[in-house]
């Protein structure tokens, strides 16, 4: 019985985005047609410290996979010994036989299933005619996020914003040959958010929220990205008030998405919540309604995104002859 | 950064069980001095179906490392299929860096673990003069427990019992040959464990206690191997009225191990459980104190175990030159 061992060369070799973005779409109708089991993390960190491992497991009857995908983070230790402060690491099994079918380098699928998410919340909830996108945080997540969102709508301008100079004139920079996008730098996160159709949040989100709803437009799709834990936050909570709201999962979103903190604040109740994106995906409640109204979507991320990558990737190197194959139980 | 790759056969190559049984004394150490974590097991099971994947995760401060076991269990296609039902993985990571270190086959590791415990406790809680091993159970953990009881008394006698006929021939005549002991074929239970200085039981528990309390002579040591799910049970409950019981984590024991029955059943309450096994080997606690207690070893498995028998698989590895290479990370 082989392992395929694929690297982060490898890997990235295999990405594609528009096929990744399928992939977490069909996840979605797997998550809300009741055939993915996601047991909670299992975190394993060095009491005291921000050292350890994050495991996240899952199963989806839809694609017929398992897999187990271990965050590594180290640091504090790391940076001083040259070394990566996260590595991503994912097992995937075949879910009929149970058997480690791949091991492959974890770095991009996490990344780029995100991408897929609010790209997806684009395709179902932005206006068809949405063109104008600001971009919020100027990291990977903030690339993988245009990278993925040009490909679902006919993007005219792009307005990025980002806390630290530098790395915002990096990100036009690079972003501006990468895309062929017309990418304007915005001085502050309002000149950004104001007069776009689509605003993305992809900060790190510990520095207060950075979005007021007074900046935002009636018709604006924000997806938001960077908030996936009870202590971060980039919305104000009251831009939740009166939007249609839209999550990956309505519980993880509740209990430490963007939208635990507008629940928290009080400005809308779990009940509110109009749907989750999967439940959109599969017809059952409408998407947008009109061109005036507000949607958001929350998203903290989800194990049946990186079963359907994984399983994708998987396949993809199978069929084109890329990998180390290797022999655990011989 | 290279990840070590072991194979069954490399794995099985560096097996040495004085080694793992000294590794997994000193993980207990670790684990009754506060320096292990050990999150509850993540169950990825499909739904009405035997059929899943089991994930251990632990971090040990002692050793340093860091643990992940995937346990497949594929019981209802893959006898078909011409696979094993049960495939195990392990992932094991420096604490310090949370690097992923090795990734190796985990056949033999949980057996190992597991016969170490039996022996640790026999080293620990049978008399001196123990020489009188009753195995009851015929399977691999049979096996192993003899192999590594054997180095921790001098035995002149064993007795094994099965209850299927064709498990019990072959056992005694494959571990005569093996260990070059004296192994006398019983026909029931009772023939092998009345007159026993030691019990050790190794059956899957589910059809109900094999072990009464009348056939068990003063100065007993019993390792209960086998009962560690609530619904399994190899010994009556009675066994425990009176006798000195100590656990591998007092905890998971009572919640689900032989220990769990004993308490059910009104014999013994928690509070009246001596000791956890590292309490007694990092001398906070007394052993056997005389010669006619009867002492039982209630183990359910952790991840501790997992954790230093693979960190030391993995360090003989490296000595001997042994495994593959990989870069998942270039």
């Amino acid at each position: 019985m082989e392992t395929l061992l694929l690297n982060k060369e490898e890997v990235s070799s295999l990405i594609d985005l528009d096929a990744i973005r399928a992939a977490v779409e069909e996840g979605y109708r797997s998550f809300n047609s009741g055939l993915v089991v996601q047991p909670k993390i299992m975190d394993v960190a060095l009491p005291g410290t921000h050292e350890g491992v994050d495991f996240k497991g899952g199963l989806d009857m839809g694609s017929g996979y398992i897999t187990l995908k271990a965050s590594s983070g180290g640091y504090d230790n790391n940076p001083k010994l040259g070394l990566p402060t996260g590595m991503n690491t994912v097992m995937l099994f075949e879910a009929k036989t149970c058997a480690l079918k791949c091991v492959m380098d974890g770095t991009f699928i996490t990344g780029c299933r995100t991408a897929a998410a609010g790209a997806i919340s684009v395709k179902y909830l932005a206006r068809a005619d949405a063109e104008k996108l600001c971009v919020l945080g100027a990291g990977s997540q903030a690339r993988r996020q245009l990278e993925a969102m040009m490909r679902v709508r006919k993007l005219t301008e792009v307005r990025a914003w980002d806390a630290l100079p530098e790395f915002l004139d990096k990100y036009v920079k690079e972003m501006s040959i990468e895309t062929g996008l017309n990418i304007r730098k915005c001085r502050t996160a309002e000149e950004a958010v104001r007069g776009a159709d689509i605003v993305v949040t992809t900060t790190r989100g510990r520095s207060g929220p950075i979005v007021k709803k007074e900046w935002i437009q009636p018709g604006t799709h924000i997806a938001a990205i960077g908030a996936d834990a009870s202590d971060k936050q980039e919305l104000d909570a009251d831009v939740f008030a009166g939007a249609k709201v839209v999550c990956d999962s309505i519980n993880l979103c509740v209990e430490r998405g963007e939208t635990h903190n507008a629940v928290k604040a009080g400005i809308i109740r779990p009940e509110d919540i109009h749907a989750e994106i999967g439940e959109i995906i599969l017809g059952r409640k409408p998407g947008r309604e009109n061109s005036d109204e507000v949607t958001i979507f929350d998203t903290v991320g989800m194990a049946i995104q990186d079963i359907v990558t994984a399983a994708m990737l998987y396949k993809g190197a199978l069929e084109k002859g890329i990998g180390t194959r290797y022999e655990f139980f011989k």
